[in-house]
C-alpha cells in the first residue's frame, strides 16, 4: 500500500514530516504562494507551497510550483511535507509545507457537474457526486447502520440467507415483474424475497434475516421509487402475532440508530443540521382504521376508493404521532385483507382485517411486515380469493404441506429509511447507483 | 412469541417444567411406552409418554397417545412435560415426559425424500432437505463466515455498498449474459459488480466491500457452477500492486476461519468429520507459469491451448501445496494478459503478464483478484485490444478521466469456499436455493 496519513488522523500528529494522498479539490495559484485543499476518504487538509524567488525577486518555475499551476480538479496526487498546527487555517488548524506532489491521474479540467447541479445531471456523474463530503457520509452512515442490525441478528442467532433472485414465477403481483430470457425458457426478477424467507420457517431455520437487492417493473417516476432497491428482511418462527414482528423490527431500527447516532451523530449535524433521534419503544401503533378517522378529523379526506392509506395520509398521520408522542415512527396496523397479499394472515375474529403492519417514518412507508398464513387450507383459499394461479404457486404452497411453524417478518427499503433520516426529499441520494425507468447508467 | 426452551438449552436446566416446539423427527409407538425425537432449529430431544392402561392392563386411548399416534414426519408440535436428566438417555442425557402435545401444522405422512435421495430430488425438495441438522449447519456457519468478514471490514473502516444488477451492458464477457426486459429496451444482470467497485475508488471511497448476488448465463452442469451465485467482493484504494490484495484477501480468510473453528468446530468435526484447519499466513503464492512447471514435473501436462491451468492442473497444484507447505490455499499469480479482462494491470516490464492471482483453496479456485488498470490511455488500449465495444464501456471509461487511485480488489464465490471448507462435492449443497440451466424452483 502506499504509505500515507490519514487526513482525519493529522491533527493528532506532532509537526513533522506527512504523505497524504487523495484528490485535489481546490486550488489558489497565487503569486506568493500555492494552496491545494487536498480530500481523502476521510477529510480534507490544506497544502501549501510558498513560491521560490530569484535574486531579483522574480517567481521561479521550480517544483512543486509548476505541477500545482497545472493541477485539475479531481487530479489524485500524493503529497508529502511538513505538518503543522497552525490554529489561523481555518481547515482543521493544520496545513502542510509541501515537499513533493506527485501526480497519479490527472483529471479532464472541466468538471461536469457543479454542487447546484440537478439531481439527474448528478446521478449522470455519480462518481464525482459520491466525493461531496456528505455524499460520501450518507454511506458510511448506511454501513453502520446495517451492521448494528446484523449484530442484533447475529447476537440474537439469526440465520443469514441469500435467496435466488431469479424465479419461475412472481413473488408478488405480477404487474410489476421482469422478465429474463432463460435458456429455453424465461424467468422472472425477484420483486422480494417473500417466499424464500418464508420456506426458511418450514425448513426449520427458525430466525433468518438477508439483505439484498429486490425488483420492481414500476413505471413511476416518483422520489420514493426505484426499479431496484435493496431490501432487509427478516422473519422469525413461533410468534403469536405481528406484535412479536413489530417488536424484533423496532429493536432492530433502534439499534441502528444507535449505532448511527454513536458514530456519526456530530458529523450528520455539521453536514445535515440533523440531531439523530434514537427512537423510543415501543413505537406507536395505530390501527389503520383509526389512523384514518384521526387524519380526517385534521380535515384530510384519503381519496382512495379502497381501504388503503395514501402518502398524504402517512404524512398526516405521522404529523399527529409527532406532535402527540413526539416519535418519529408509526406502525399502522391490521390493514384490510382486500389491500394485502393472499399470504397474509387474517383475523381470527375478522376475516376482512389481517395481522399486518406498515412502518411510517417521518411521514413515509418504509416496510411493510405480518404474520404470515401458516394453515395450507386457509393460504390455499385466499390465493384463490386474490384470483392467483394455484399451478404457479405450487412450489410454495408445499412449504406449507409438511409442517410449518407460525411465522411472520417483514421487508423495508434500506435506502427509504436512509432517506428519511437525513431528511433528504429523493432516494436517489441515498442509493448507491438509482435504478428507474429511465435509468440504467452509469 | 410462543414461550419455548430451545433445546440446546434444556441440558442446562434442573429437571421440571419445560416447552419445546418444533417438528417431529421420528415416533417409535410402542404398546407401553411411545418416544417421539422432537428438532427444533438448536437441537433434538427424546419425549416420553408412558401409555395409561385401564384396571384389566389395556392401553387406553387418551391424550396425548392418541396423537402421538397419528403424528406424521415434519409435523410441527407444541410439546410440555417434565424434563428429566438421565445418562441412559442416549439423545443428550435428557428427555421430557409429556404432559401436553398440540400439533401446530401437520405434515403429509409421506416424505417425498429420504437421506439417501440424490442431491436433483433433494433440491426438488430444498426446504425438508434443510432440515437434516448438517445442512441447517452449513448456513450457520456461512452466517458466522460472514459475518467475521465484515466485523474485519467494519473495524478497518470499509463502506458497504450495493450496486446495481440492472445494467444497461456486460460487466464481463457477453458470452454468458442473461437479458431483461425493461421497459421500452433491455438491460442485462450484472455478472459481477466489478465496473461499480472500481467507480468506489474514483468516488473516493478508498475501501469498499460487498456481498450480492452475481449472473451467470453458463449452459454448464458442473458440481461447481450455478447461474446465480453469492459474490464476496472487496475493493481498495492506493495498493502498490496485487501483493496489497493478496494481503487483505488472506487476512478476510483467517478472520472468517478462526469465527467459524470457535462457533462451530466441534459440531463440523462432529456433523461433518473435519478439523477445520484456521490456515496461517501469508498463504503460498506461486506464479501461474512456475505452477505450471511444478504440475509438469508431477506428471501433468495442462491439456490447454492458452496460457490458463485447468481444474485437474489446480487440483495438482493444491497437492504439492499441501505436501510441501502442509496448506489449503494458494494464490497462483502473474496470470497471462491473453487470458484475463482488459481491466487488470499488467506488468510494467512484461505486458504479457498481469498483476493477478486465482485463489485455489483444497484444489478450486475460488476467487479472482488484481490490480485495476487505472491509466486512462492504457485501460482504452487494453479494451480495444480485447475487441471490446468502447461504447458501451464509456460510462466505465469515464470512471478514469477525472482522477482516480491506483486500486484493486477481488471477487469470491461464497458458496465454493462453504463447499470446498466442509469437503463437499457440489456445491448445490453450499447454496440456499441452487440456479442452475434446468433449475429456478422451487
Amino acid at each position: 500500500m502506499t504509505a500515507r496519513d490519514l487526513i482525519k488522523n493529522l491533527s493528532a500528529l506532532p509537526d513533522g514530516p506527512v504523505t497524504v494522498a487523495g484528490w485535489v479539490d481546490t486550488v489558489r495559484d497565487q503569486k506568493k504562494v500555492q494552496f491545494v485543499v487536498l480530500r481523502d476518504e476521510s477529510g480534507a487538509v490544506q497544502l501549501v507551497n510558498p513560491r521560490t524567488t530569484d535574486a531579483d525577486g522574480a517567481v521561479v518555475a521550480d517544483e512543486p510550483a509548476t505541477t500545482i499551476s497545472g493541477l485539475s480538479q479531481g487530479t489524485f496526487v500524493v503529497a508529502t511535507g511538513e505538518l503543522k498546527h497552525d490554529e489561523r487555517v481555518k481547515l482543521g488548524g493544520i496545513e502542510i509545507k509541501l515537499a513533493s506532489l506527485v501526480v497519479e491521474t490527472a483529471s479532464i479540467p472541466e468538471a461536469p457537474i457543479a454542487a447546484d447541479s440537478g439531481i439527474d445531471k448528478r446521478m449522470d456523474w455519480r462518481f464525482l457526486d459520491l466525493r461531496e463530503p456528505k455524499h460520501n457520509l450518507i454511506f458510511r452512515i448506511q454501513t453502520t447502520f446495517e451492521h448494528a442490525m446484523r449484530e442484533y441478528w447475529i447476537d440474537n442467532d439469526f440465520i443469514e440467507i441469500h435467496t435466488p433472485k431469479l424465479m419461475a414465477s412472481a413473488s408478488e403481483s405480477r404487474a410489476e415483474l421482469f422478465e429474463v430470457g432463460y435458456f429455453e425458457t424465461k424467468a422472472y426478477l425477484a420483486q422480494s424475497p417473500q417466499f424464500f424467507k418464508q420456506m426458511a420457517q418450514s425448513a426449520g431455520f427458525g430466525k433468518i434475516f438477508e439483505v439484498g437487492p429486490a425488483f420492481r417493473a414500476d413505471p413511476s417516476f416518483t422520489s420514493r421509487h426505484a426499479t431496484e432497491f435493496t431490501s432487509v428482511d427478516s422473519e422469525v418462527s413461533w410468534i403469536d402475532s405481528h406484535e412479536d414482528v413489530m417488536k424484533l423490527h423496532e429493536d432492530l431500527i433502534v439499534a441502528g440508530f444507535t449505532a448511527v447516532k454513536a458514530k456519526h451523530g456530530e458529523q450528520i449535524k455539521e453536514l445535515f443540521g440533523i440531531d439523530i433521534v434514537v427512537p423510543s419503544t415501543p413505537f406507536p401503533r395505530i390501527p389503520l382504521a383509526e389512523a384514518k378517522r384521526i387524519v380526517a378529523e385534521r380535515g384530510y379526506e384519503v381519496p382512495r376508493h379502497d381501504d388503503d392509506m395514501d402518502p398524504e395520509g402517512e404524512r398526516q398521520i405521522s404529523a399527529y404521532v409527532k406532535e402527540v408522542f413526539d416519535h418519529e415512527f408509526v406502525f399502522l396496523t391490521d390493514y384490510a385483507s382486500s389491500i394485502r397479499p393472499f399470504y397474509h394472515m387474517r383475523h381470527a375474529d375478522d376475516a376482512t382485517l389481517t395481522n399486518s403492519y406498515d412502518l411510517i417514518f417521518n411521514g413515509v412507508e418504509i416496510s411493510t411486515g405480518a404474520q404470515r398464513e401458516h394453515r395450507i387450507e386457509v393460504l390455499e383459499a385466499q390465493a384463490r380469493e386474490k384470483g392467483l394461479d394455484p399451478e404457479e404457486l405450487e412450489f410454495y404452497l408445499d412449504f406449507f404441506r409438511y409442517g410449518v411453524p407460525p411465522h411472520g417478518g417483514f421487508g423495508m427499503g434500506l435506502a427509504r429509511v436512509l432517506m428519511l433520516m437525513l431528511h433528504l426529499s429523493n432516494l436517489r441520494e441515498t442509493t448507491y447507483l438509482f435504478r428507474g425507468p429511465t435509468r440504467l447508467l452509469p
